[in-house]
């Protein structure tokens, strides 16, 4: 079962690939989608559209895992966030993938154990969880990773009797 | 010159088609793309995709007007919104429209005059402004329609150019 984590933004959309199987974790790639600054909204959400899409083709994950939005910080970001998380959605259900969401609560307890861990506690238990040489770069991607993580995590005893009926 | 005018939402899009020519106005089909409640959200994402496709195919209009989202009620619902207009924008975008958008102080300004008017003035002077028999129904396709006349108002100089050329 292959797991695509999202981490949505405008600028920058963390993502990371991980392989869940007999209940062990195993990243096949990771990276960053990114857009320049300058260019116009919609043309920034095509080229995500794009890329995207590219990526889903080369690997064909079965499921995408991404965290719920929340506004907390600045609402004129966080409006372009959402418009790229759309974008995602969208093309993720278009190429048939399940998709499910979680919390930021939900992700942190299920990958640190902790619903208030840090950012760079999240990180160091990605790192160490996936067994990487060094932490995933940038934060996004190391925290779509997360949100892979938490999605096999949770998912275990459904994934579980998935493949035990496979 | 055909405007596609559109109002944003995750349960109903409101569109407006505009012919713009010799600096007249004409309605030339107007509604609403929905979904259902119950339907999950990428689901809903990826119909107005599929439905807002087959409408731009049907129609191939030149330019997108849309208006800008601010959130100043619900924050939940807003954040489904603006997930709805990136899918919109997205694919308008990949149809090659030229995409601009606008205040709602910008829109009720040109429909209307006021930048403060009402929603019952603003449905009422579209109305006029496009000779129909009776007011648009629901709301949203009302909205949709004065983006439109906003944008063609709004760029008629240029408009005007293009057609001298032609």
């Amino acid at each position: 079962m292959l797991i695509l984590g999202i981490d949505p933004g405008l600028a920058i959309v963390g993502w990371g690939l991980i392989e869940y199987k007999n209940a062990k974790l195993k990243m096949i790639d990771c990276g960053a989608i990114t857009t320049p600054a300058g260019m116009p909204t919609h043309e920034r959400l095509a080229s995500i559209d794009d890329q995207l899409e590219k990526l889903l083709n080369k690997y064909n994950p079965d499921e995408l895992s991404v965290e719920e939005l929340f506004f907390n910080t600045n609402i004129t970001t966080g409006i372009r966030v959402a418009e790229a998380r759309g974008v995602i959605l969208c093309r993720c259900q278009k190429h048939g993938m399940a998709i499910s969401e979680y919390t930021p609560l939900q992700i942190k307890q299920a990958v640190v154990g902790y619903g208030r861990a840090g950012k760079n506690q999240v990180i160091k238990m990605v790192t160490m969880l996936l067994n990487l040489p060094k932490p995933p770069k940038p934060d996004d991607t190391a925290d779509a990773l997360a949100a892979a993580i938490c999605h096999a995590h949770s998912g275990s005893s459904r994934l579980a009797k998935y493949y035990n009926l496979k």
